[in-house]
């Protein structure tokens, strides 16, 4: 195992750092005063530092180092840090081009998208001009098991037309968000797993409706926004389906899933990581306070278990970070599939750990860490989202538990029966 | 230990869910619509339905019933399970008028309130025709150690003259909020716990500015709100003090921590009995999802660890509710003092009990669970905060250890010292 | 909820607590220097100071108060305070005839006992001169799932024949223990829950032989012990079933888990109380050593996190405490039945309190916790045996769950809407 | 961060698992039978199959290769997975000459013995001809601050005496157990740190006297032993002290604190990869035992929160092991002081993880986990005594938390104030 950095990823990483500390960081404030568009997410509008902050970026070369198919050529191993210095700011993502879903979007673009497809939306996606989001969740059905998504996408004559009600489209309310891609019931009668395909949906498209933003603990996270959209008679050319070819644009029929694996696992180094960074963040902001505020003649850092607090918000987030690093390490060296506990494994670890240690580091504030005085409350709902976002706790410990028992399934006729020397 | 109802309790528990089926729940919806003050507080009204249902309550008799020294006279242990009650709507308090922080108010003011301030503010509010604040805690000190006040309250001739910024000043933003409590330092030299005075301060007092309303989790609990006031030579006359009399006005000098030691007792039964309410309205909703919701050919009842979830929950929710009846028992027959290690035991375990239900509610509802369309939200709010408002966890933790060990300290000498029969 | 204690029981309280301080702590150490068999189970004796303690108890109406029908007739809710003062010694139900499993073996003779057996084995029990065991788990099957028992008790004419193996017959080493109670398979064909029947077997029976004592943490437990026994051809008449009548001796054929039931409920407050018991000395002795043993300059009690440590303990035992007080004020004023979640709420923390607070005090007194210096690792073992013992965790967890949601399934329909007022 | 491992180590890896399915497992049996001392530790002998088993691994070349110093001159990193290896075996360690304390105090005679010395006692430690122990835990203090030592080792003349009581002195009951390291009192008036010494003691010297073996959870861990023992005017000529030089045979004097720092690096990675050996190996069982015992109609692995809890263990145990790694990494490249919190969090996290891992191992199995027919039992007893052993939990985090509040007290000035965006 060897989470070394190439030379090139540890360039990467201090100049991020410094960017971080030099453009992001001081920018926030005035990103928030910008963002006024409140309860009316159809007056959201992108702040214009963010605009200057991703041309910055952009000529910095910190411009979508997540892609390995770009110029970076990252592999998991070093993006990953990368990503958890991002997660230190909830604005940062975007002004790497390095933000979910757009993230996923493009690499499914990259590695399923027609090349009509990759002129439409792929470049303009990568030149940070538009941005996308991803409709799967549906709130009539428990999301938890991917394979009840109901809303349809079946094909009619040269079309494919699209019905049902999505929500937590994530994004969908980004003044800049022009693409969708929707994924649903295709081939009923197909194995479970070839059911679904995905589409990609300009947004403007007849049918497509907004119908509102979903809060997340009373924020709607302007711009982006978690969409809940309606989908009715939304008619598409079959050259929207994703994974088809020039010769049959229909051949994508039934991938959804296929193409939703692939999505998934870097997908999932970059929000744990993010969240790592969050709660290595909050665990500064908590020493801080506990070395600055005076309780009982005492810092607080001095006082009851607050030092084991400390210490154990140390162990957890280091013991996340190796994990995630772990998962990373297998997935570049043997592949997503063989990284597939791994990948499950820190998509519960990393979340747990970052609302166990931000919601510690919110105690420790007082009333002001529940406040926007401090960015923990803002941390905390990003983090607890991830707790249900790609697959819940429950689901992914599930697969660990399943893949563990068939590992001992496989070796228990090597036991040795010194497991029971008592028996006579 | 006798946690019985007295027979006028099982009438009253009984009416009050009645109401709240009947009248509270059902009006829910148009309360949320009425309120649309949004981010700026200035605009908050108070929605025409609660008016509604005051009248209501109150002519049921339904009114001021945590008020020991009314007409029902309930004992605490008698009071919980109607507190337990209104727990389920964070709108249910202000309908039956026992809502925080004017329930504490009212208290003080039965006690220690001169006729004069009696006839000017507690008629008024047990009539439920104003409401009120209260403003200890402050931004600039670590308010679990209450000692470290610093907003000052000095008498200059026959006025007393207020000066300072407090923070977290709840129900201080409700457009009927007319007066507050101002807790304050008055007498620097003397006894650590001698040295603050209670001050009563109409809202429209020269000098007094609400700053802004503090977001909790990013809502501003519209129409209560949060409040930063701060004080600036603000001039009352010395009759303005509380725990004062005819004779002397500035009896009521230094006396702070005393008044506000009688206020909290009570206040963390209702606390605590309200955030139990939560949990248990929680757990109905968590149960009703699983067995409602279907994933992989299943309720999520049948899914792996969820059984346990709702039993875990169960478990707590009955010993978190029997620790608060036998704290309410203890200070209904030994008084607030006996009572003092089970009332910060109550103040710890609730609170965390409730938020932990009402996250693994959040959980199986999945991204539901975080929106505004379940209650879930609102009501961790609530419980998070509670960890926090009137002693932390850890203030309390630390009362509680303190009192073990001096119980232990003087049974010392009696150890039987059979627990070394190791030891020649 | 009323768990007042009954004059006679507060009298009965008083003096047994008297009684432990003067006769069973300070006989500790005489005991276990009498225990000497060691390893050799069948070297065991019993050590003529149990004999005496247990004298002056009968003398002083300290006995067999665990049995609702003899004299003190003591509710469950006045019975528990003693159980829990016996569970501060190893040695003490004992010295009262109140140790399992001859307790619930006395109350199934009391209950479904024909005359000549109680002449037989209910009197000598009662008075103390012979001791019992009960023969339910099994090797080689999931003991979780009773039903699971394969053991067999066949009618053969006018013989009940025994063939089998059990273990964790608990008290079958014991010098004294002359029959125990078998458990097993009778009427494969039947009822799942009417297919075992319970039998009354001398311990001299031919094809009766323990083949060992299995040890619980490195303890055999002397005298008691933990035995393993098989069963080979044991014939027996069959006026030898329990829950027969004399006109038909075999009417107790299928009445296994029928009898099983009624035992159960009283004993698991015996067993929670005696867990409390067990907690509230460790806690005891936490804090001396907390108070005694000077580290880095300072009291233990005063560093780190053991302040929370020791607040964490005592919220946890007061709450185990009064649920389980509830439950048996359930189990008396509305039956075994009625009380069905509480009583496996309380088999689930008991046990689990008492093991995180006597591993607690292990922690605190370093080294010496582990050793026989302290009682603390015999606490352990019995408080970590009672995690499995008359059901596991699961099974209980299990339950509780089964009982909440069939609650809420029945309530559903009358869930208003109000939960789901996002909703259009 | 690179765990790589060598071509040697990996060579050795795959060696020592195929000695350990070849000879070590399969001789447990005979081993335990062959041990038959019991509670009169006098009588203890070598099991012959250990010496035999000693002379394979010898002749293997599986032999001392925790020492860096040796052959094979192993780093941490490549040293760790053998360690983890003879974790799943009690009897592992000494069968390769790698079991505590021996290979301690080897590495202070490699470093810090005189000629003399190291001809005397490393060259048979290092044959595997004698044993060794430790003695530095006292019973009359705290030893969780070691300062507390109180046992003296005067220089009179030349000669040092010895004077004190030791206990937890392990492997003082091996019978080969010839020399022991003594760490008293030499110079109170020294710095804290400078007042200790090492002596090394011939286990026959007179004064010297084994008073008992403790018990560890009721084992004696025959035939090791933990021992207590008294030192009542033992006199050494000055050469035995360690740290001295030809020179001046004094020159060690005060240094005991400096040799321990060296000593505890090392065995911290040791002692915490056995006990990740211990929890996979655990882990394993409990899978197994899931998978093949059966209730309620399902293997054991499909009910209730079962697979949570594999899920869980998988999680712990993976996360462990990375952060030894990382120790281990560490120290072989930055050095022991570089090191020292993640040494520390090691210490904390896999003695924990081991324990909860095992416990949950022992709770699948019933009563037979509890008992000697599965290793549960001693493997708890042997994770469970690290919490304390080599200083507790509570030091640990303690000093972890010092480390961190240090490194942000370092970094505080450079805090970009976007913390507080919502401060005026």
């Amino acid at each position: 195992m060897n989470f070394d950095h190439s030379p090139v990823a540890k360039e990467l990483i201090a100049r991020m750092q410094a960017f971080m500390q030099e453009h992001v960081l001081p920018a926030e404030a005035s990103y928030y005063q910008q963002l006024k568009g409140g309860s009316d997410w159809t007056q959201w509008q992108q702040p214009a530092v963010m605009e200057e902050l991703k041309a910055k970026a952009k000529a910095a070369g910190l411009w979508n180092l997540f892609l390995p198919e770009d110029g970076a050529r990252l592999a998991n191993v070093d993006y990953a840090p990368l990503a958890e210095i991002t997660g230190r700011s909830m604005m940062a993502p975007e002004v790497f081009n390095c933000n979910a879903p757009d993230t996923g979007n493009m690499e499914v673009l990259v590695k399923y998208g027609s090349e009509a497809q990759k002129q439409q939306w792929l470049k303009p996606l990568m030149n940070g001009e538009i941005r996308s989001a991803f409709c799967m969740t549906e709130p009539d059905v428990a999301s938890s098991d991917a394979t009840n998504m109901e809303a349809t996408a079946f094909v009619e004559g040269d079309e494919v037309v699209l019905n049902g009600r999505k929500w937590w489209s994530s994004g969908i309310g980004h003044p800049n968000c022009k693409v969708l891609i929707f994924m649903g019931l295709s081939a009923p009668e197909a194995d479970k797993h070839r059911q679904h395909s995905m589409v990609l949906v300009p947004l403007d498209t007849p049918g497509v409706k907004i119908e509102r933003m979903l809060p997340v603990f009373h924020t709607l996270d302007e711009p982006f926004g978690h969409g809940e959209v309606s989908f009715t008679n939304v008619r598409l050319p079959l050259s929207a389906i994703i994974g088809g070819n020039e010769q049959d644009p229909a051949h994508g029929i039934g991938r959804g899933f296929e193409i939703a694996q692939g999505r998934l696992g870097p997908g999932r180094i970059h929000h744990c990581m993010r969240a790592i960074g969050a709660a290595e963040y909050s665990l500064e902001l908590l020493c801080q306070r506990a070395l600055s505020r005076v309780a009982f003649g005492k810092p607080l850092a001095k006082l009851g278990g607050n030092a084991d607090i400390i210490a154990n918000a140390r162990m957890a987030i280091e013991q996340a970070r190796l994990l995630t690093l772990k998962a990373a390490w297998m997935m570049d060296t043997a592949g997503v599939k063989a990284a597939m506990s791994e990948i499950s494994q820190i998509k519960v670890i990393a979340p747990n750990v970052a609302t166990q240690v931000i919601d510690a580091a919110m105690q420790i504030h007082g009333g002001a860490g529940l406040s926007d005085d401090f960015p923990l409350a803002a941390l905390y709902a990003y983090a607890r989202v991830l707790r249900i976002a790609d697959g819940p706790d429950e689901v992914h410990r599930g697969l660990i538990a399943k893949l563990e028992l068939q590992k001992q399934a496989l070796q228990s006729q090597a036991i040795p029966n010194q497991a029971m020397r008592g028996q006579a």
